[in-house]
């Protein structure tokens, strides 16, 4: 099954997404409603296809919760995106000028807070504490891989692990928890929600490990965001860390003198790039995101074969097949 | 009873609720319990004492979870004062240096964040989804709130009624939600769930109006914060308006020569005051702040003698009589 197939068997679910999301950014202040219509363009719904997918795998068909979940999930990370632009002075988010761009930093501080109180809002009305709990924590694992990435600009000395630990916390904790919710809603036994919530943590690391690389080697227009962010604002992912821990003592130098803060140079950045390719680091990032998608599928073995566990394991290839 | 009499009665449970606000920022990413601390002192702890004192009205005495939501509703009133003083770079808050200032906007927004998701994990432990979705309600109406303030600065044409809108939302919103709260954990009837609810939104309507009365006439040492600052943010408060829609034609062009966007001179500042004092602008809001506080207290006449009633209404004359 390629991830084409999948968009088409949830096609229905999905669309119910897009109308949960547009109906649940409604407020009579109007300038939210607009926001939030344009925000709502252009993301993947990797979240939402998460929890789709695991929640039919585990036999859930009596309800909408999957829908409101969904739309849960995609506004925490949506609220993360526009704190984040905020944050980094970002000027292009899937494919648009950012919200901070367009509206100002204060209407993106605000809409992000307006949608984790919508999110909780829509929690509550399903009422799973369970369900809340763990979105709740993944919340809190997300704000502390940010910290934990703030806290480190420039640091070219960051180790691999710790890079992983930020990248878990920062992304692969809400992909966990998305998948979880699945078994939550089937009522499956706690061994098959920690498969399940294990699953989405190796996909989520996979997918920040590509993300990560697509900032050195994507075409711009491609991935909807502008390249080579990373470098400037002074985040140090994989490709780097793995460049500047297998880079000669000459070479070291040189990095050490491009990546510190102020405006780098396009020949200068190209640089990096060229020596990535050099001693290989693009490819390492891809194979070790590679063997995190390997792990997940096998995590899933213990389930029987079926239409869903196709999709789920599709998804997963798809995270390092992507181009954009 | 004096407001000191209504802490002294408080105290075992005040201190509670500081050992736990300490507990629940903990996190192994150092730099949150850093700023948490730092945000942990100076705070008057209105909705935590609105929670205490209306929880022991209705009679809950059977365990912990006024303190545990008392620090959800000071996490949630603190997570909103980072992202204000982002957005308004303020410089001090409760006597000292805004957080933005010592640790950056990054790690105040961040901080802002962490602080909502470990209130929503806190919600989730105690497992009562009405309470989640009445403060989730609340922090969206604050949201809308600040929203509505936002996008109306230095429009001096904004009306009363407008104005009483948005402090309803900004303020009064978590202050009803906190004193339902208490009615909630006391599983007294919908009718008394809503009073206190009504209560609290009345009082909090008096304790915003009596805010930006300070925001004028405060001493600077006082009350923790810059004077002023709301005039110059193009943050219209009622003494404006008041002033604004009974100004002579003459005073009406110098106000608006004033309130405008740039730096204000302390002499234009004082102007502003001086007309406010003529024009009976202050006294019209402390009156009006004085109307919400009867009705206030009007609403709980249902309930009978009490010793928390007392208290209660005690903190109702404190929010008009403080002054800080």
């Amino acid at each position: 099954m390629d991830f084409g197939e999948v968009l088409s068997i949830l096609k229905n679910d999905l669309n119910k997404v897009e109308a949960s999301i547009k109906e649940n950014f409604q407020s009579d202040v109007m300038l939210i409603p607009t926001i939030g219509n344009y925000l709502s363009n252009g993301g993947k719904r990797i979240r939402p296809i998460l929890i789709l997918i695991s929640s039919r795998l585990c036999g859930y068909n009596n309800g909408d919760k999957h829908i409101t979940y969904s739309c849960v999930a995609e506004f925490i990370h949506t609220a993360t995106l526009l704190h984040d632009d905020v944050l980094d002075e970002a000027e292009i988010r899937r494919g648009s000028p950012a919200a901070n761009m367009r509206w100002g930093n204060e209407a993106s501080v605000l809409m992000g807070d307006f949608l984790l109180s919508r999110s909780l809002t829509m929690m509550a009305e399903v009422k799973d504490t369970r369900a809340i709990f763990y979105f709740s924590e993944a919340s809190r694992k997300m704000v502390e891989g940010e910290v934990l990435e703030m806290i480190n600009p420039f640091n070219l000395n960051i180790q691999e692990e710790k890079y992983i630990d930020i990248i878990k916390r920062k992304t692969a904790a809400l992909m966990s928890a998305s998948c979880r919710i699945g078994a939550i809603l089937g009522k499956r036994l706690s061994t098959e929600e920690d498969t399940l919530s294990n699953f989405g943590a190796k996909v989520g690391i996979a997918f920040q490990l590509v993300d990560d690389l697509f900032d050195y080697i994507a075409e711009e227009g491609k991935i909807g965001k502008e390249i080579g962010k990373d470098i400037t604002k002074g985040k140090i992912t994989l490709p780097l860390i793995h460049l500047y821990n297998n880079a000669s003592q000459k070479d070291r130098k040189l990095i050490g003198e491009i990546v510190k803060p102020g405006d780098i140079q396009e020949e200068d950045f190209h640089q990096i790039i060229d020596l990535m390719k050099r001693y290989r680091s693009i490819d390492y990032t891809m194979d070790k995101a590679r063997v995190y998608i390997k792990e997940a599928k096998e995590v899933m073995s213990g389930f029987d074969d079926s239409l869903y566990l196709n999709a789920i394991l599709s998804v997963a290839d798809y995270i390092v097949e992507r181009d954009t």
